[in-house]
């Protein structure tokens, strides 16, 4: 496996031979990373260059974008060759991505049984266990025998994506088991189906999130998983390589949206496109930012006679951002496991804001003695002292309280979890710490 | 397959049958989940009503909390019986973790080709890649025929964790090729494995980071990866399922660590573990939050003139933390996949600038005319603008460079970039913005 560099790259793209010579060194996968950032001119040529067969393994590892700009130096006719070399899903992923007209033009000149096969596929949503499915499975039927069950593998096995997963059905293509391959290579020529299979199988049905499939395959540690219609009939099976896709996508999708950006983001997004991504999110914030702002301002004539404390104040409050954001982080990561109630988890609350009080006196404390060296002010030191455990006991009551509303209003956690929770202990913060102060003002003045 | 409620789970407790009635219906790991809250006496009565093989499958299935427990509670010998059961991958991840003097009284206790396997086993960390992979595979040679091979498959698949891909090696154990089932079942009996093998297979040595290897799994679609030592040989290979646990674990991580909590902590943590956890975080955060404090003691006069400055610098520092965790969290992302260099990526740099001043000026303009209208003073407004920007672009260049730096000393981006990112846009936001209104002082004043 070679390593594929720039130069190497536009060394190989002089002339078609060279191209190609170079094609058989490198994994499709990296060639189509690589590529990413060359111009249409030369995408074009690897286009006219390339057989069917490798560029097929191409577009298939390439990403949204690229596969657009390849599929537009593709004509119809030319991408249906190309098409022979894939699976079914990737197809339906590739055609669902292009154009209305041209899709509608590229499945009018398919075979009709592909066709009706592809029009079915494209039923579900991209990040549904119907849209990630393939329809090349290896199915079965309870009474055949184990010779003529080797046999049918045999003539389907090299276009099946699964082989050591076989699916048993009735007459109605019903689901009814599954075998492994080492049991029936350890059976009896003459035995039947029926007496190998298993009949508890793990299913799902089309419509159900790409998440939960995920969560399935990784928690019984399957190596695929079949999806069944309402009546129970197998419509296809969705394979482990497809599952770390969806896994890979979904925590990256959780990682960056609490962060405020939007998956699709990259390094190569253009400026408009970021900025469409990310400048939405900072306008909320905004609306934060200045709910802050109006509760410091609330305590403009006290901050006017004690000016110290608009250096200590985002202390308290910054402080109170970081232990939200732990609390949440963790029962963000928990919700995304199962499902968690109040009811059954009030201990793990009340452990929280123990937690809290101790975190918030220990960082309090610390505070207390370097303000009270900085300004020498006793109540100061205190107050800053108790509006820290102050501070630390909303953000864990929010970090805790938030994550889990938001799931009960069907709402993703991961997304909007962090606004409310830094609302919160910027809002609470300055008003604890401000507040306190207005109160012992008699004690502050003069400092 | 049901679903386990806690009455259920207590029902099952009353006696052994209920219990085995009970475990019939339920998958290991949805039971391994359920008891972890019961108390010593169930764990103990549950080691007890179970046999080898499906305590075998609890053990596996649990956490290493749950694992340490149980194992607690079964001596010995019959341990050593429940081993059986399981893969050798498996059993060195439970010894692993039990005190050295268990440890080393168990493997005495083992025949002595297994006490070889596990010895060795035990050489590699927990997570590198001969910590992860099993010695289960089947290896052929490349001059047996077709059929000897079948009958080789049929005798070892039932011990196997991988029987779609086939390991060939040569007469000193190296690793020379792969074949796929599908090919193995499509060929004539009497065709020589170097017919139908393929010769360039990936591999990973028993050094390599599980992450490695987990992208190594994720990138080229692996259903398993061989591992080999330095000569070659074959050594295990590692296969999907774990892939999937390594990934999950691994961004789990990220995640956590970016919000400054270790990826051990999970609700069910004791309070003390919670603090010995959190605080050390906290109390790094808490050195960020004076650095931003005596920013703005700096500038005390120029508060104490126009105090309207405490409520509204908060706005700029906010929104600048709130930018600069988008553009971190984009390279923490990209870093995670490939490298970057600074030389082949600076357009995106200047892109990332750019996108700063015009966020920058879009959330300026409007906190702008909100300030104005709050104060009625232009040059207030002004500075705001002016600042939201400049901040803008402090969050733009530390949230670019601050991943890379760290990446390039060899630290991992996900855990501290946060801390000097928000470092860096506190402490120059305060600076930016309280500046700017000392520079205009004579303008601000009598607000």
């Amino acid at each position: 496996m070679e390593k594929i560099t720039q130069e190497k790259l536009q060394d190989a793209l002089q002339n078609q031979d060279s191209f190609l010579a170079f094609y058989v060194d490198v994994e499709p996968v990296d060639l189509a990373l690589a590529i990413e950032n060359l111009d249409d001119d030369d995408i074009q040529k690897i286009c006219q260059w390339l057989e069917d067969e490798p560029l097929s393994e191409l577009i298939e590892d390439a990403d949204d974008d690229l596969r657009l700009r390849l599929s537009s130096f593709i004509d119809d006719h030319r991408l249906l060759s190309v098409f022979n070399f894939m699976q079914k899903d990737d197809i339906v992923d590739i055609i669902g991505d292009l154009p209305t007209g041209r899709k509608k033009a590229l499945i009018n000149l398919m075979r009709s049984g592909d066709q009706k096969i592809i029009k079915e596929l494209l039923k579900y949503p991209e990040e549904s266990a119907g849209g990630i499915m393939t329809t090349s499975y290896i199915a079965i039927k309870a009474n055949w025998t184990v010779a003529q069950s080797l046999q049918r593998i045999r003539e389907i096995a090299d276009k099946s994506e699964v082989i050591e997963t076989l699916y048993v059905i009735d007459d109605t293509k019903r689901l009814i088991g599954e075998v492994d391959l080492r049991n029936m290579l350890g059976a009896q020529k003459a035995q039947r189906i029926s007496t190998i299979m298993d009949d508890s199988v793990i299913s799902v049905q089309p419509e159900v999130d790409q998440e939960q499939v995920a969560r399935l395959v990784s928690r019984y540690d399957l190596t695929s998983i079949p999806v069944v219609n309402k009546r129970g009939a197998i419509l296809g099976i969705i394979t482990v390589d497809d599952v770390i896709d969806v896994i890979v996508e979904e925590y990256e999708e959780d990682m960056l949206q609490m962060a405020g950006v939007n998956r699709e983001e990259d390094l190569s997004s253009t400026l408009s496109e970021s900025i469409r991504m990310r400048l939405p999110w900072l306008m909320v914030n905004l609306l934060t930012a200045f709910l802050a702002s109006f509760t410091v301002k609330m305590f403009q004539n006290t901050i006017e006679q004690v000016v110290a404390l608009s250096a200590t104040m985002t202390i308290v409050t910054g402080m109170g951002g970081n232990a939200g954001t732990q609390t949440m982080s963790i029962l963000v990561r928990e919700l995304a496991k199962r499902e968690i109630s109040l009811k059954e988890n009030w201990k793990a609350l009340v452990k929280e804001l123990l937690l809290s009080v101790v975190d918030g006196a220990a960082t309090g404390i610390v505070t207390a003695i370097i303000v009270y060296f900085m300004y020498g002010n006793f109540y100061l030191a205190l107050i800053i002292f108790i509006a820290m455990i102050g501070n630390l006991l909303v953000s864990g009551l929010f970090g805790f309280l938030v994550p889990l509303g938001l799931k009960k209003l069907h709402a993703d956690p991961a997304i909007s979890s962090t606004i409310f929770v830094t609302t919160a202990t910027d809002v609470l913060g300055f008003f604890i710490f401000l507040g306190l102060a207005k109160l012992f003002i008699s004690h502050l003045a003069g400092m």
